[in-house]
């Protein structure tokens, strides 16, 4: 017997939380990649590609409601010196660290997209990953609110391009100094120390980030007193009165029928607040300079309740809605929601320099707009496998494999079977497995003749669903040519579905 | 005073051993990727994409060189279930698991490429970095040497397409059957009890893997006696006597001229041996299917001295290496070397499911030939940055986005200089440094006259360097322009210089 112990045999899993993405899922998340990033590029957008991997001092703690030391972020300690390294969560902290460290080598200001997947130590849920890919665009360098409304066209320009026809989204923009406006008018921030109450405000930012959720009683009680919730649970609230509670919450429905009268309706909210005027300019600077390039309220909006939920945030926000109802897993209609986001953060670069270095960016959530589109039918629709040669003739499998080098050299996918070749029948199911539209076949008898056997298997299904037996046995799917024309004949039967 | 106390600044430093990738660094490995995506798909492979993360049981330990438990991978420990994650180390492991979790669902054969980074928790070095890319095509459930003999002549291809011309590479073939066979030769195999001399044949493996770096001297240690390298440090030897390491290197100097000879003499070398015999019958099968096909001596031989390092391989196993000499960062001459490798693997599947499924595949790492296409100057030349339309009059912000709009809509890469633009001077050493060809100028007066001047960078750095005083002065880079004709005469200028 052998010697070695017997070891339990692996589970042939995924770890929780992550999944595997086959076929035309990867196909059509590259060209959706592929087309952001033109839009971006563009614009003089250039690619910059971090590792996965930054150091978690580097990283920072930015991840919303996340209360745990290194929580939120999966980490793991260096051996030989006792760092701790981590994935990264998003794509703006591995591009403060860069802006950093190559301060004095990039051009300033410096616009830089990338692509690729983030990591966050959550708990996994339906349709909900730890791994999911973010494809975003940052000006770092430029203090100017043209560099966020850059973005902002940008984004609308990017997603119209990935396939989201004007009217089924919206890119919704805010700015924090208008919110910090009204803080300070609630008495929740004094601009002589901008420390006290940081606590309040953060739980405030973060109850009104869950108005999608909760509402606005729920907004009020994670304010006010703290909220109890069906689990019984209980979030501390910020603490604030009834009378705080109204400011706020009446900042959350500036929105108004146009921008303009949205800006005035925020300028009397924010009072005399010096930070909540400067916002309202912000705004206003924004609207006009995208007014101007003929991005109207039909795809760009100023809208108050937008918040974003991550801590770094300094300037305007922004965030882009679909706002189709799609079908959720339990057949019910719900808005799709948002599938980007961004805004200006300048204080990130200078963590790691003391030296201001003002910046804005975006994100798209390029797997939830991938979610979005297949859910709308926009795309998803047919995949086209390669032609299958199959083997009738296990001695002959160098003259199959000159068939497909043939194809492929006249830019036809192929590919000669090669399970065991003793069931005929199993050959051709595996073409239809492959979605195969024609496959070749090829007997020694065939062979002596020169020809060869063209099988349309689009055709074939289809009779095998309609045909009368005698229609069936004229066999009209398939056709016999010589073997000189082999690449003609194929060419010809793809031709008929306009394959690709 | 702010109460908060003051934190250490963190280090601007990517990870030891991480490193980041700028503008065209980026595209141009994408390109690569896409290409050789392109010929692995024509070939009917289809795309995967698994995730970053897997468990520490199913990766498994397959790593060379590699005695500490969960060494040479990054991992971490589950908070709630106590489960070990790691990021993958290769692809092959990942499939794997995903042939063995879909078993059900996918194709047979499954053929499949897929390409991203994987991870090495190795001391990181010169040039040597623990986050690369690797690019691979693997056939699962085909047993056939047909499915090895396509993976290397799509190896040569692929080679082929991303610019590394016939003659500078060569993929080399073996088998490790027949090194099988020389162990039993050479008495480190026993046929009825396949266990026993394990631990010796991996060691004589390993050793032989170091061929090119110890030469014969030093591998004729490492399966002898053991190894003392120039620190001092002891590696234990495999026990052999000189006897049977003459039958081993035997076998690693068995090339001759032809491909034939060279299996005849392999049939010798494993004389009576079931298990070399076989290995010599399929790699004259591989070597018969590729002559089909037109794959010659020139691009694809039998080699006997290919060994792979990595334990899982059971068959063929083949390598890609480039021939052609570099300059290393010493200045000195060396072979470039390996650039691709594969093989077969029929266990690793089983190690999930019990049940054999013979697999083969292939990885082309191309970082690594990024790197050598790079030291033979055929990327990596031209790069063109976006046209940058300057700033004359900060109130006019929304005109030059316009321009850079219009620009962007006929095709050509535009974008606004958003830095301070009080300094005329930075905004065109800005242009410089983002290598735009062409900068935009409109001051507010020629704004009233409806022009614009076009000023060519290209010539004008050309005529900086060497140009006579007068000619400077007549300004022949730069031209005054209609703003009407701000998209035609950006077009005609862009011309000149062939951009794309």
């Amino acid at each position: 017997m052998a010697k070695q112990k017997k070891q339990p045999r692996p589970k042939a899993e995924a770890p929780k939380g992550f999944r595997d993405y086959f076929g035309s899922e990867v196909t059509e998340r590259q060209e959706m990649l592929a087309t952001i990033a033109e839009v971006y590029r563009s614009h003089g957008f250039d690619p910059l590609e971090t590792s996965a991997v930054e150091t978690v001092e580097a990283l920072g703690k930015f991840l919303p409601d996340v209360d745990r030391p290194n929580a939120g972020v999966f980490a793991w300690q260096e051996e030989d010196d006792g760092k701790w390294l981590a994935l990264r969560y998003d794509m703006t902290a591995p591009l403060a660290r860069v802006a950093a460290q190559f301060r004095n080598d990039l051009p300033s200001p410096y616009r830089r997209y990338t692509m690729g997947p983030v990591w966050r130590n959550e708990k996994p849920g339906p349709g909900r990953f730890r791994q999911f890919y973010q494809c975003d665009a940052d000006t770092v360098g430029s203090g100017t609110v043209a560099a966020d409304a850059e973005i902002c066209g940008m984004l609308s320009t990017a997603l119209e391009a990935v396939g989201i026809p004007r009217g089924d989204y919206l890119v919704r923009v805010n700015n924090r100094k208008v919110l910090n406006g009204v803080m300070e008018v609630a008495g929740v921030l004094d601009p002589s120390d901008p420390t006290r109450f940081e606590e309040e405000r953060g739980t405030v930012l973060r109850a009104i980030d869950k108005f999608d959720k909760f509402g606005e009683e729920g907004v009020r009680l994670l304010m006010g007193p703290g909220r109890l919730d069906e689990s019984g649970d209980f979030t501390k609230g910020a603490g604030l009165t009834p009378e705080q509670c109204d400011i706020v919450m009446g900042f959350m429905s500036a929105k108004r029928a146009t921008g303009t009268a949205t800006a005035a309706r925020l300028r009397e909210l924010v009072g005399g607040s010096l930070i909540g005027a400067e916002g309202v300019n912000e705004l206003e600077q924004i609207a006009e300079l995208l007014d101007i390039q003929g991005f109207g309220s039909d795809r760009i909006e100023i809208d108050p309740s937008v918040v974003r939920g991550l801590g770094y945030y300094t300037g305007p926000v922004f965030e882009a809605e679909l706002t189709f109802e799609i079908l959720d897993e339990k057949g019910r209609k719900r808005q799709f929601g948002s599938v980007s986001g961004g805004g200006r953060y300048d204080d990130l670069v200078k963590r790691f320099t003391g030296q201001e270095v003002p910046a804005t960016g975006v994100s798209i959530g390029v797997d939830r707009l991938l979610a979005a589109l297949r859910a709308k039918g926009r795309i998803g629709a047919s995949h086209q496998g390669p032609v299958v040669i199959t083997v009738m003739d296990r001695d002959r499998m160098g003259e199959y494999q000159l068939m497909a080098a043939e194809l492929r050299a006249a830019g036809i996918r192929a590919e000669v079977y090669l399970g065991n070749p003793k069931n005929f029948g199993n050959q051709l199911k595996y073409a239809d497995k492959r979605e195969s539209p024609v496959a070749v076949i090829q007997g020694s008898d065939e062979a002596d003749r020169g020809v060869l056997q063209l099988k349309d298997l689009v055709l074939g299904a289809k009779l095998a669903q309609e045909a009368s037996l005698e229609e069936w046995k004229s066999q009209p799917a398939q056709v016999e040519v010589s073997r000189a024309d082999l690449v003609a004949e194929t060419r010809k039967m793809l031709a008929r579905y306009e394959v690709k």
